[in-house]
C-alpha cells in the first residue's frame, strides 16, 4: 500500500509516495532531504529526529527521545516506519561544514636527509628516442617501444594496460618517436616486469616535478599532501572533513551503515569524493592536473581502507573480528576510482588487525618508535584509541573502543573542533564563573574534545563533580542545576551562545567521556602490564592524531586520561600517519619498513582479556581509584 | 544552418533536422536507419544508394552510379551531403542473415593425443580447507588464504583482483571454509605470481568441466569452440558473421570506417557483440553459464585483433604498415569486454605483420607446416591472401590485397555462401546454356565465391570469355549480350531468380575476379621465387580458410587461382585458425610454439617489390600468359 508523506523543510514543502513500512530516512533521501545521521541510522544519537504534524509513524526505538517530545510528536527518522499519510516537519540540519582545514593541519615538513631520486624511488621518468619504422623495419609499435627500453634504460620485461597500448601508436608519432615513458619498478621483487604507466610524445625537462600524493583517511579527517618525487618536497598539504561523517561518527556506525542495502557504496563514493576534491585542490595551488599524479601511498584505519575499496567491512565488528585483508596488493587509480593518472599505483599501506590499521603503522614508522632504543609508549587518541608499545626489539599494540566522546559526538553540546566550539575552560574555584577560549573567537556553539578535557578536569578539582562524576548540586550557584538528563553545569548562558540555548556539561556526558578515557588508559596499562613493563620505565609518550596536538597535558593527567608523568615526557606529533604515508611514497625502503613493522607488530586483543574490564572500570573515576597512580593530581587536590 | 531531412523507409517517413554538410549516411544513422555500407563508407560499393525525391543533395562522388541514376535522383549516402531541407526514399536493405552458420562449420575434432590436464594446463582447480579464524587466530582473510594456498597447493606468490578481493570474505564464510579457487598459473616464468581468477563457496567435483574457449575473429565469420579442459573436448561449436560486416566487407573498408568518428567504437562493440552472442548460445547447450568459461584464446588478422582492443588501426593501411602490436598482452576478460568470467584471461594470440596475422600463426600450427619435413605452402584463400611457405627449418610469409571478390563482394550478383547462393555452375559447351546449385536449393539470390570459381573456369573453357577476361559477344546465345557494364553473361534469367531479375555475370565481375586471383598466385609464386624454391619442389599445398573447403580444385586449377599440380596434392583443412587457437588454449607448449612460430617467420613485403607486379600482371589472364605453367588447362582446351 502507498502513503503520501509531506516533508516540510525549510520552509518549503516537498511529496512524495511510498510504500507501507517504509523508513522515514528512506523517504527522506527519496525527497532529496538529506538528514544527517551520525549514528549510521542505529537511533543512538537522536541526531535525525523530525516532528509528525500530521498522521502517525510506527516509532521502532525513542531511546534518545524524552516522553515530551514524543508528545510533541518527535520521532527518529532513522527508527521509524511509515503507515500512513503524514505530515512531518525537518528541523533545521546541522551543517557539515566541509570547508578546508587547512590552516589547522598544515604540518612542517622537511625532505628526509639523503633522499635521492630516482634511487630511491619506485617511479622514474625515462626519455626515449625510438628508429622510426621503414619498409625495411616494419616492427610493430609495442616492439619497437620494448626494444628502446632494453637499450636506453635496461629494462627486460614490462607491462602494459590495455587503455594505454590503446594510445601507444598515436603518442609515438605525435612524438615524432622521442618520448618520454613514466615507469614504476618493481618493489620487492627485481625479476617482476617494470610496467608502464604513461607515454608522452615529448620530453620533459629533467628537473620539473613528478607529482605522487599521501592519503591518509581518518574516520574524521581526510588528508591529503602533494609530493614532488624530483625534489621529495611537500608543495601542498590540503585537509577536510571524511564526506562519510554524515553517515556515522565512528567506525561501527559506518560499519552498520555500509552493511544497509547500497550503503557500503554509498560510503566508498563519499570518501572518493572527498579525496578527489581534495586532489583537485592542492593541485590547483601548483598548477598540475590531478592525472599528473603517477604515485599514491594510502593510511587509513582498517575500516576506512575496507569502505574505500568497497571490501565488506562487516567481520571487523562481529567476533572474533577479522579484516578480509590487513596486506591490500598494489592498485591501480582507475580501479579504486581515485581520479589521478588512471594507472597510477595506489599502494594501501597494510595493517595489523582490524582496529590496529595502516595509520598507525605509518604512525610508529614516522614516529620513530620501531627503531628507539628505549621503550615508547604511542597513543592516538581517537575514537578507536590505538596504543603501541615497544622498541626496537619488539613490538605490541591494541586498541579499546573509547568512542567518538573526545571528537564531540555522544556528548549533548559535543561538537567538532571547528569554528565556534570552545576549546579550553579555567573554572574559578570560589564562584564556579567559567572562562573559555572560543575557536574563531566568536559565540560558542558547542564544546570540543580538548574543551571537553579541560572542562572535565576543572570541573572535577573545582569540586563541581566528584570522582565518580556526580554534579554537586550542593554548590550555591545558578550554573548548577538539575536538567532533562540529570544534574548538569551550565558553561555558557544563552544570552551568550550562538543558539541561544544554554552550553551545558550534563550528567550522561561526563559518564561518555569518563568511559572514553578509562578505555585509553585501562589500554596502555594492561598493554604494558601484559609483558611486564611498568608505565615507569617508558622514556616517551608520544601522541598522535590531529586531534592529539591541542590536549594540555595538565588537565589530560588530572582527569586520568594520560598517565601521570613528568610533561616533558609527553611529546605531540599531529598526524603521524599521513607523515608515514609521505616517506612510504618518497623511498622503497621506508615501505618495506611499514611491511617489516606491521608483520612486527603482536596484536594484544583487549576485549579477549578480563584484565581489561578490570582496569577499565578502576579507571572509571576521575583521575583513578588509586590515586597513588596520580600523586601530581592528588598534590593539586590537595591544594 | 538547418535542414530537415525526411528520410521514406519502409513506407514509413522519419523527420530529422541536421546542420549543413551533414552526410546523409549520418542522418540517417540520427534517424534510426541502419543504411549497409559494405565498403566502409568509401563511395566504392554503392550498397548505400538512395533516391531524392525532394530539394537538393550535393554528390562528392557518382563512382557507383550511372548518369541515369543520378538523373533519376539516385545518391550514395555515404558520398552527398545535405545542403537543404530534403526527401530521401531509402530502399529496401539487404538483410545481413546473422543466422548460426554451425551446420556449414561443424568440424571434427578430437583431443590432442596426450593431452593432460592440469600438467598442459595453465588454468586449474583446486581444493581448499582453511582453518576458520577464532580469538587466538585473528589472521586476516586474504593472508588467510594465501597460507592455505602455500600449504596446500605449493603456491608462494597470488595475484589478486580488486573486485575478486571484495568477495573472499563472503565466500570464505558462506563456503565454511571449504572453497575451490581456480588459478592461473605464468606462461612463461615460474618465477611470476600465481593469478587467483575466482573463488567458489563449495568444493567441486574433480571431473566437472572446467570451461575454456578458442575464438577465431574472421572478417567475415567469428568462431566460438566452448572446451572442456579437464577432458580437453570441445563440447560445442557455433559460428556467426562478423556483426562487422555491414561497416565494411574487407579490412582496408573497416579501418576507414574505424578512423571515423566514433567508428572505432561502434566497430569494437560490434565484433563483441557477436562473440558474446555466441558464447551465450555454446554454454546455453551444454548448460554452462558464460561467466563459468575461465580462459579464452583469440585468433584473427591484425585488424580483427586491433579493433577488438579499441587499438587505432590506422597504421596497418598506410607504407609503411605498422601494427601497434603484433604480441598483445595477457588481458583480462572484463577489460576486453568479453563477458565470461570478468578475470579470465584472454589470450590473443600473435602476429608476424600487419597483413599476416594470428589467424595465420594459429593456422601454421594447426596444419604442422612449421614441423614439417618436406616444403609446404599453406594459402588462406580469402580478402587478405595471406601465404606461407616452408618446413621445420625456415618460414617464409606474404600477404596481398587479394580483394572480396572471392567473398562475393565487389561482383555484381556477388554474394556469400548462404542459402540462395549458386556455388556451382556447368555451361553446356554447345548451347552456352548453364546448370547451377544453389545453397538451400530454393531459387538463386546471387553467386557466392565458389560458384565464381565454377563458373569463370566454365566461361573460358566454353570460350564465352577469351584468356584476357573480354565476353565473345560473337557466339549466338541470348545469354550473351551486352550490358550496362560491357559484355555480361546471364546466369539465370529473372523468370527463376529470387529477385526477379537477371543474375549476370559481367566484365566489370570478370576484372575483378581476375585481379583476386592474379594476386594470390603472384602472392605464392613470387614468395616461392624470393627464397628460391621451385613450385614442383613443394610437397603439399594447404588451403586453409572456411573458403577453402568449398573450392573445387580443378576449376580453380583452370583459372589460374591454385598451382597446376596433381590434385591429391591439396589438402583442404577448413578453419585451421580457430583449431589452432584450440590447441593452444590446451596446451601451454603449444601456446609456446604459437610464439615461436610468430618469431621465425619471415614476412616478406609485396608492395616493396617490383616483381610483385610484373607477376600480377601476368597472371590477369586465363589461367596465366605462360601456358606452360598450367599443363592439364592446355590440353583440357584442346580437349
Amino acid at each position: 500500500m502507498q502513503h503520501t508523506i509531506t516533508f516540510t523543510f525549510d520552509d518549503k514543502p516537498i511529496t512524495v509516495t511510498v510504500p507501507t513500512n517504509t523508513m522515514l530516512s528512506d523517504a527522506a533521501q527519496l525527497a532529496g532531504l538529506d538528514i544527517g545521521q551520525p549514528c549510521g541510522g542505529q537511533g543512538r544519537c537522536g541526531r535525525c529526529a523530525v516532528q509528525v504534524t500530521d498522521g502517525n509513524v510506527r516509532r521502532r526505538s525513542t531511546l534518545r527521545l524524552s516522553p515530551g517530545d514524543v508528545g510533541q510528536g518527535f520521532a527518529l527518522a532513522c527508527q521509524s516506519v511509515v503507515e500512513g499519510d503524514v505530515s512531518i516537519y525537518v528541523p533545521p540540519q546541522e551543517k557539515i561544514e566541509r570547508r578546508l582545514t587547512t590552516d589547522r593541519v598544515v604540518a612542517e615538513v622537511t625532505v628526509p636527509e639523503g633522499y635521492e631520486y630516482p634511487s630511491d624511488q619506485t617511479v622514474r621518468r625515462i626519455h626515449l628516442e625510438l628508429t622510426p619504422p621503414s619498409m625495411d623495419d616494419q616492427t610493430d609499435d609495442w616492439s619497437r617501444l620494448q626494444t628502446a627500453l632494453r637499450l636506453q634504460a635496461n629494462i627486460n620485461k614490462v607491462n602494459v594496460s590495455l587503455g594505454l597500448l590503446q594510445t601507444i601508436g598515436n603518442v609515438l608519432r605525435v612524438g615524432e618517436w622521442n618520448v618520454t615513458a613514466v615507469l614504476e619498478y618493481p618493489l620487492e621483487d627485481l625479476e617482476q616486469p617494470v610496467r608502464l604507466i604513461s607515454l608522452q610524445p615529448h620530453h620533459v625537462d629533467e628537473y620539473s616535478p613528478l607529482w605522487g600524493c599521501a592519503i591518509d583517511i581518518g574516520t574524521t579527517t581526510v588528508s591529503v599532501w602533494l609530493v614532488d618525487l624530483v625534489s621529495g618536497q611537500v608543495r601542498a598539504q590540503v585537509a577536510e572533513y571524511n564526506g562519510q561523517i554524515v553517515r556515522g561518527e565512528d567506525v561501527i556506525s559506518r560499519i552498520m551503515y555500509a552493511n544497509k542495502s547500497g550503503g557500503g557504496q554509498e560510503l566508498r563514493q563519499r570518501v572518493l569524493d572527498t579525496i578527489n576534491e581534495l586532489l583537485e585542490t592542492a593541485c590547483k595551488r601548483v598548477k598540475a592536473k590531478p592525472e599528473d599524479v603517477v604515485k599514491a601511498t594510502i593510511a587509513g584505519n582498517s575500516t576506512m581502507i575496507h569502505l574505500l575499496l568497497g571490501i565488506p567491512a562487516s567481520n571487523i565488528r562481529l567476533s572474533p573480528f577479522i579484516t578480509a585483508v590487513n596486506h591490500p596488493p598494489l592498485m591501480r587509480a582507475g580501479d579504486v576510482g581515485i581520479n589521478i593518472h588512471s594507472q597510477a599505483s595506489v599502494d594501501c599501506l597494510p595493517g595489523v588487525a582490524s582496529y590496529v590499521g595502516a595509520d598507525i603503522t605509518a604512525g610508529v614508522l614516522s614516529s620513530g618508535l620501531d627503531v628507539a632504543e628505549d621503550v615508547i609508549l604511542f597513543l592516538d587518541v581517537g575514537t578507536n584509541g590505538e596504543t603501541v608499545l615497544g622498541n626496537r626489539d619488539w613490538l605490541v599494540t591494541c586498541a579499546c573502543s573509547a568512542g567518538p566522546a573526545f571528537e564531540g559526538a555522544g556528548v549533548v553540546n559535543g561538537m567538532r573542533a571547528t569554528t565556534g566550539a570552545i576549546e579550553e575552560v579555567w573554572v574559578n574555584s570560589d564562584t564556579f564563573e567559567p572562562t573559555y577560549r572560543v575557536i574563531g573567537g566568536g559565540k560558542p556553539k558547542g564544546i570540543c574534545g580538548s574543551g571537553l578535557i579541560s572542562l572535565l578536569s576543572e570541573a572535577f578539582i573545582t569540586g563541581i563533580i566528584d570522582k565518580a562524576g556526580n554534579v554537586n548540586l550542593m554548590k550555591s550557584s545558578s550554573r548548577l542545576r538539575d536538567g532533562a538528563h540529570g544534574g548538569e553545569y551550565v558553561v555558557a548562558w544563552g544570552t551568550e551562545s550562538e543558539s541561544g540555548e544554554d552550553i551545558v556539561l550534563s550528567r550522561v556526558d561526563v559518564d561518555n567521556l569518563l568511559r572514553a578515557k578509562a578505555a585509553i588508559y585501562a589500554g596502555f596499562t594492561v598493554l604494558a602490564d601484559t609483558v611486564g613493563i611498568p608505565l615507569e620505565s617508558v622514556s616517551k609518550v608520544l601522541i598522535g592524531g590531529s586531534f592529539g596536538k591541542y590536549i594540555n597535558v595538565e588537565k589530560a593527567v588530572q582527569i586520568g586520561l594520560l598517565p601521570d608523568m613528568p610533561w616533558e615526557q609527553f611529546d605531540f606529533l599531529g598526524n603521524t600517519s599521513v607523515r608515514g604515508a609521505y616517506y612510504a611514497l618518497l623511498d622503497w625502503r621506508k615501505r618495506d619498513q611499514i611491511t617489516e613493522i606491521a608483520k612486527r607488530m603482536t596484536y594484544i586483543e583487549l576485549s579477549a582479556d578480563n584484565s581489561f574490564y578490570e582496569a577499565f572500570t578502576s579507571a572509571l573515576f576521575l583521575p583513578h581509584t588509586d590515586m597513588s597512580k596520580f600523586p601530581s593530581v592528588a598534590s593539586a587536590l590537595e591544594r
